[in-house]
């Protein structure tokens, strides 16, 4: 048996997502639970990127994982491989998740013992960008191959993220990405977005990650 | 001035998608017009693909082009450069086209004199797969970069095509892709799907795809 749990969540039945998402935000705050949202497109790396930092922090962080997938249970078989509390959010052909899906995910993976609460959204840089989700911060990851003109091209999900990770620098060689022209893109759509560029296969780059992401979760959970 | 057109397209009136989707496909046939529903994540390489597949028929096909974006030109500019018709379709935040949109698109351009017209879809795996444009035919990219298992986390897009570009197999030594594992997951979906191979930066594989598609427009233009 594996050590999931796969949940059906179902839309939202709130007509005010931003409340919503501001009590979900509450609720955290006030049990000392920290809730990352994660996105990006298919194929990126949130998987990759996410079990490079659970290695990272799970020895001094209670870590939990919301693997949220259309239909499979891929990625969260390979996060409850790495030891934390994981469960699978399908949602049922939905391409994001609103504060209302967020809050069923966090009462079955139930967070009162957690410090930092993953979720990774459904791989899709244009509908989970509209939905606040009740996560204290947002995530993105774009991929060096997906090419340095997307801040251009998907403007809303640079606007809403508060930390950028730029992946697969370890391919760079061999693609046509300019690193400082998405610096320069991604900061204008958001001036306040911290950028890393990272290789999660390697691990270069990810301990400013991890550090910038316990800096976070100490901050929110003092209390 | 640029030679290409920006159209304001807004969410389809139509109850009914897939009648409204079959009323075009109708009104093409007529014309002997040929609609290719190009879908990727992305940065999976479209608007390369594209150039690559114009440059090939071009002096064959008389071809036009909708490039559906949520807010920017950056692909219209590109392909208006390679000398073809073309508009771009701003969908003011929609994550996809349905067929009133695509109609609204295909108006503008005007297609009484093409054998040909691509719409280069949203980059999304999920919301494009669920609304019938009204194309003949569609087709999807999955990058190399993407990895071998995105058939099964985004099902649906893959059941729905009919072809299936494999593009950047010219980086297939620098990740874990497995192109063997690729097809048996997408024809697992979708058992009649034609797949190809091919880099559209360095040309590898194209004429199997470009021979592939004239011989559809071929086939659905003889009348």
């Amino acid at each position: 048996m594996e050590a999931y749990k796969v949940i059906e969540i179902k839309e939202s039945v709130f007509a005010d997502n931003n409340r919503e998402a501001d009590r979900i935000r509450a609720g955290l705050k006030a049990e000392r639970t920290f809730l990352l949202n994660l996105m990006s497109s298919p194929g990126a790396g949130k998987t990759t990127t996410l079990l490079r930092t659970i290695e990272a922090l799970k020895g001094e962080l209670q870590i939990g994982v919301m693997e949220a997938d259309i239909d499979s249970v891929v990625d969260a078989a390979a996060v409850a491989r790495a030891g934390v509390k994981s469960i699978q959010l399908h949602t049922g052909g939905m391409c994001h998740l609103d504060a209302g899906m967020t809050e069923q995910g966090l009462r079955e993976l139930g967070t009162a013992d957690l410090d930092l609460v993953v979720l990774e959204n459904v791989g899709n840089l244009v509908c989970p960008a509209e939905f606040d989700t009740g996560a204290v911060k947002n995530a993105m990851i774009l991929s060096v191959p997906e090419g340095h003109d997307k801040p251009l091209k998907y403007p809303l999900i640079f606007t809403v993220c508060d930390v950028l990770l730029i992946n697969k620098i370890d391919v760079l060689p061999y693609f046509d990405f300019d690193l400082e022209k998405v610096r320069e893109y991604a900061l204008m759509r958001n001036p306040k977005l911290q950028i890393f560029p990272v290789s999660a296969k390697t691990g270069e780059g990810m301990s400013a990650w991890t550090d910038w992401l316990r800096r976070q979760v100490r901050e929110w959970t003092r209390g």
